[in-house]
């Protein structure tokens, strides 16, 4: 039984109000396999890297117990690479490099050891490399969880639709589920994009919270407010690594757990955006998020 | 003891997505009232409207045991009349018509009967308007809310800050709070702004719910995700009205009850945009809102 998470993992360079990176460590499968390290101690991750990438952090990935057998390196090549600048909102942003290096052709292989695959998270990646790890699991996980952007919808929408046609929980935010649906109000798109193959649609709303949708019910989540967001950069992969994470240690697939799982993963999100890139969310211990989560409880706790 | 609503008592014209409307009765006192009114049966308003206003409409506040003591009615005179037009998205709006007629000079008079006020709540108004009534109660309210806009702070912010050096209860929305402060955390926007003289602020944040602040604490309250907002004007009215009803009910000052203010004033904000103008919240029956405030509870309960 293991968790597999499958994404970029990359360099990023960031500016934000607060200052600015050179190329740091970044990618949707890094966040989020070391968020769900916090709840499960049998993450595997499949990705690509060019040789260019740091041994010291694929050891530090170990270090969270994560497998990177199936971290393909490629020799001469290079390494993702992505470069943004945040606006003073800091929830938009420019992207000002992309340059795709080794994931222009990468083929997601499975190593034999990971088919004992349960929990399974699609980073976003292109829908057909995501649909390609489903195809290759001999056992359907008990849980897939797929994340995605905009980005696929504007430019290759019938590849997404085939992919999340074969999903669990979809996450997306709050513009994103407009344009899937081309619905304005969510609760219409979430009742739309659910009709679409997910069982669970997450609505991320950043600074918000999000909202969870599914066997009939909502649950509205809120965020944490911040004094300060200092890089929002793979805070939605944190979130996501952190909810599958969380379900993968609780083992049960239903509404009530999934509520949970997203007040965890939020709580690792909230960590997240405190440091530039990863730098918080690689040493953060059991005490530290579990007073997080409890800042989550008093902020909205009620009795009526 | 008593509750005092002051505040617009006016026309409305009305075009959503969804439709259109002659001149309907609308203003924050004439929702306000109402909202307050299913929680507390000592509500009195202060207001002025023309003779063009129908006592029928007098009537159904009376029929609501609100007290039109303090409604000056001015012969010869045309009530406050707005008209504005929403855009799709239902969050902003262009206002087409503004006409003061009456509200140009509007004096309130408090009667000598309404001196027993324990709770006020001050509608949108110019400032001056609101800190006169302060002044001319003979003893301060127990809770003083005052709900405002960014008009005013645009056009005499100087006004503004004196009334709310005054009151106890800041409502204003998330670009208002930003804009008051010149903070875009809101985080540190309600910090600098409780320096400014409220105890306690509530951020309005639409279709995402409310944050209130105060006693060092923050409370995040979810919006109920709706498929359909029929018409949103008079829901912040009606949430600042379900809000201070609900704690003159109570009767005791503190977070926690605000915290279940906020909620009832969410469930009222609720059914008021169901409908245009006040044709929801003039017929509610208390199942009803018990019914809609057991939906907030079920949408933002966790257990960890």
């Amino acid at each position: 039984m293991s968790l597999l998470v499958i994404g970029t993992v990359a360099f990023d360079a960031i500016e934000t109000p607060f200052g600015k990176t050179d190329k740091i460590v970044g990618g949707a499968a890094t966040f989020g396999s070391l968020a769900a390290s916090y709840f499960y101690n049998k993450v595997k991750i499949v990705a690509v890297v060019g040789d260019d990438f740091p041994q010291a952090f694929i050891k530090d990935l170990n270090k969270h117990t994560i497998d990177t057998e199936g971290l393909q390196i490629k020799a001469g090549e290079k390494s993702f690479f992505w470069s943004g600048k945040y606006h003073n909102d800091m929830n938009t942003r420019d992207t000002l490099i992309t340059e795709l290096n080794v994931l222009a052709d990468f083929d997601p292989i499975i190593p034999e050891s990971y088919q004992d695959c349960e929990y399974l998270m699609l980073g976003n990646l292109t829908p057909q490399v995501q649909q390609t790890v489903i195809n290759r699991l001999k056992n359907r996980p008990k849980l897939i969880v797929l994340d995605t952007m905009n980005f696929w919808m504007d430019i290759m929408l019938d590849d997404l639709l085939a992919t999340i046609k074969m999903i669990d929980v979809l996450t997306i935010n709050d513009a994103e589920a407009r344009q899937l649906s081309g619905e304005y109000s969510l609760v219409k798109a979430a009742n739309k994009i659910l009709t679409m193959g997910p069982k669970y649609l997450i609505i991320k709303k950043g600074e918000h919270g999000a909202l969870l949708f599914g066997e009939g019910k909502i649950f509205a989540a809120p965020a944490l407010p911040l004094a300060e967001v200092f890089d929002p950069t793979g805070a939605g992969d944190t979130f996501a690594g952190g909810f599958i994470g969380y379900m993968a240690k609780v083992g049960t697939v239903n509404f009530n757990n999934m509520k949970n799982a997203i007040i965890f993963g939020s709580a690792l999100a909230s960590f997240c955006v405190e440091k530039f890139g990863t730098e918080k969310i690689l040493n953060l211990t059991q005490e530290e998020i579990a007073a997080r989560v409890q800042e989550f409880v008093s902020l909205s706790k009620f009795e009526i």
